[in-house]
């Protein structure tokens, strides 16, 4: 770059700032910033997940706890899954006619109700008929029928605040030939046993306590434990392969998913995550199932990963682009002077200012080279 | 551009169109179409889906409604689910000795038989007894064995194409910041309880009636819902967060994920999406389960996303790179005409045999170029 | 490059190699090593798996077989599932109140176990009483408590060596409007019936034995049977779509993704895969469950895709910017020579063959420039 705006300085004294600086930004941006030099990698991840912590309901006196096998959907310690912490139970369902509820299918005769048909939001089919008692149509459905008009609150699970998730993630640079695992140099399992994530303090530690999950990611957990909610973990692999593999480390952010934190929940228009589980069971030979509408936070764990390592190819590439600019910059700086400032007049002169030396005469070369002759 | 071409032009009176045009186009195409200024973003992205609808079976009689816990696998609101459209029911099995189907295992005597020993598409293991009534292999297997030489026809489930499939999806973008929902401005709650997702009408509905996807991706309804298969729906978030947050919104697109519709079922190796699903319960202080083949629709939700937004850095080097290659194309416009056209003697001529003919002297022009003249 | 370095060579007879070199490389390396000349796309893609084959087990004589329905979490051919290879199992358990384990929360007296509260890795909630009997803490729990300090070791489902993987993935090119599926060309119904897949014999066959997943990826089927373990199948889809299609197949790639295979146990922070799952009923109307835990193996079905097709647009891109390096070179190459080499004044003078314009000699300059001087 130098070198270019010499050229400039050389002809006209006047060095044309914006063209060099950019060609010379380009050239370094590439190859520093940018890392020109490196070829880089995204990994093959895979990632493991395992909650621990009991919770405890006590309904009219009726005492249970709630293991991991009873929160966790789906239970085999997938990626995305949802930790239950509120729930509507209707137990003991079974096929049979029922009324649908009050605000579905009301009716006031049997002509509001066509047998045989549904509605969108119904629970079963319309027998046709239209029940007094309740004023509304009869169905075919899984009864007693569930109604999930009030929403438990406080929630049920509010325990799930101090359940802790363990992640176990690991990544594999194909090109490079690297794996690298979250539980890295120094992470055994004595740590594990006692340590709990914090940003500042534990970054690496791979056990989050829920409660302080959804605290990093913006969310009130009491109100996210009611309605449900998402949350995303991002684990991120941004590695320099050049150096020592054990700066190879992971990065642990957490995003609220559904809507910003501070927004109000009358603004939205679906708020909560929940859906609708059933445990089916014999009884006295019939069918039966105990309906479960789980309201939970779903934890989708996201990996991000980029290696970088120095490779002859991508950093021959990237000087021949530096290089390349940095040209350019010489022809700019001359394409400014020579056509676009004020006095390009006299720095066209400056710089062409052939005489005929150029005519393989070899009088007129002698004419115009040596003075003396033409002195003569 | 004009510069470099006018250079040309200047110097020979002819403009060689094409590296003067590629330059030209190279450096806009940078800056305009891909959109150089601009710095890009992929969001972190979470899907929510919820399904709506009731089926009905009528089986000898044995009336039964299907809600959305029975039909949709797995419960949780996954972005990758299936949905029951067609199923073979195995009730009442447990553990025991029975003979293996017609058509596997078929025998006539012990000896063809091998105890203990398995077949891989075989239902158990082999005790090492031919039966005579079924001339195959007796086998310790869930017994009755599962019979699914026959796939029911019409499919027992036809009422899922009116099923309807709730999508709630928000993406965030980390870089800027920004975080949007499918449920965009104007999608509130009054909208989604009356909205059915249309291409043209209501591009931004996010309930859409499983027919309708189906025919969209090009499928027969019938078909798919027979044998099964998969549909992929990708929500496009392509984004320009140069102008206002609210034209940031989604677009659906559907696509058949196995095989072509038009295929016809013969030519393909494999066709449908089936699954096998257990319902244990105990009877009688014995294991017993119902096995259900489901064949169903796999929905597989795919966010595709790309935000951009004007950024210095980008800019700067899309301009230097634009300045770059319109320089370049000096050099190019001048290497073409000096040493690749036939007239190029002339050219050269043109170009570098300046003399004093930049001084406007009739006189000197003479001296020059007509040594004769300087030596008079 | 031919030409910029002939320029060179015009001008001094001797050619800077390196810039020359760089620029020829950089302009092919994009046309041809990087496909300049082509457009590329990712695919869509879906993934069914299903599993065949028929495990075993008999303790203490109670002989059982497992068949898909019962090893395979979750049942509905997700991309990525467990296969259980070895369990834990505890039958019968129902709330109540009961001993914790030996070595959670050992206690003296009823002053250790304090009511109401819980420990992380405890399995219920603390009553408040000290058992004299086990020396542990009483909690509320499903009864009896699962002992998971021994794995069976062989594993109780070692048979899942024989077990066969059936991977149907197909890939859709949205850009290029294509489709393919695993089953390519000549992978007909005939030929998956008895093919199995071998990375040299049988490339192409989609059925793939567990035990040659194992081995290929790295790991011993022994030891990842008993404890858990996770394994990625690549499957790469890099397509000229230049070429008849037929050329687009998959490739199938396997990686052990947990540590790798030569790392011995005890280094490890955490070794496995394994998870709880349970199976509800009712007996004697009261709510009980059957707890598996599960050791198995997790398979992550991983596409990646990559299709490229001629394309004028990147054509004519790739095309300029080797123009453009090309022209570059020129310049680069006359910068050295003028400006870096030690003879550069010897190279300056050759290519201005300035006259003495530049020699600050009136005179000299009068006679050029001044004709009058020359006339006289």
């Amino acid at each position: 770059m130098l070198l270019a705006c010499g050229i400039a300085e050389q002809n006209v004294n006047v060095t044309p700032a914006c063209p060099c600086l950019r060609g010379w930004l380009d050239g370094w941006w590439v190859f520093i910033y940018e890392k020109g030099y490196q070829s880089t990698d995204t990994a093959i991840s895979s990632v493991f997940t395992k909650m621990k912590g009991v919770g405890y309901t006590n309904i009219k006196g009726s005492e249970r706890v709630w293991d991991v096998a009873d929160y966790v959907f789906p239970p085999q310690g997938d990626s995305s899954f949802v930790v239950m912490t509120n729930y509507i139970i209707t137990e003991g369902q079974k096929m049979g006619k029922c009324p649908e509820l009050d605000g579905k299918h009301n009716c006031s005769s049997n002509a509001d109700c066509e047998g045989g048909s549904f509605k969108r939001t119904g629970h079963g089919q319309m027998t046709g008929v239209c029940l007094n008692t309740t004023k509304t149509c009869e169905v075919l459905a899984w009864c007693p029928i569930e109604d999930d008009v009030m929403i438990p609150d406080p929630p049920m699970l509010m325990s799930a605040e101090n359940y802790t998730l363990f992640i176990k993630n690991s990544v594999t640079f194909p090109t490079f030939g690297v794996s690298r695992s979250n539980l890295v140099e120094n992470i055994d399992n004595s740590y594990i046993n006692k340590c709990l994530y914090d940003p500042t303090h534990a970054p690496l530690c791979p056990i989050f306590r829920l409660g302080d999950i959804v605290k990093l990611s913006g969310f009130k957990f009491e109100t996210i434990a009611r309605v449900g909610g998402a949350i995303g973990i991002v684990v991120d692999w941004t590695c320099n392969l050049d150096v020592d593999i054990k700066h190879c480390k992971p990065k642990y952010t957490f995003h609220g998913l559904y809507g910003n934190a501070a927004e109000t929940d009358q603004a939205r228009a679906s708020v909560g995550y929940n859906f609708r589980y059933a445990k089916h069971y014999m009884e006295d030979k019939e069918q039966k199932r105990t309906l479960l509408k789980v309201f939970g936070i779903r934890f989708d764990i996201i990996v991000q990963s980029l290696a970088r390592k120095f490779d002859i190819i991508p950093t021959l590439t990237a000087i021949g682009s530096g290089v390349g600019i940095f040209g350019v910059a010489t022809v700019v700086c001359d394409l400014v002077l020579l056509y676009l400032l004020p006095k390009r007049e006299f720095y066209k002169n400056m710089k062409f200012k052939y005489t005929d030396s150029h005519v393989q005469d070899p009088d007129s070369e002698a004419c115009s080279t040596e003075t003396e002759v033409c002195k003569k």
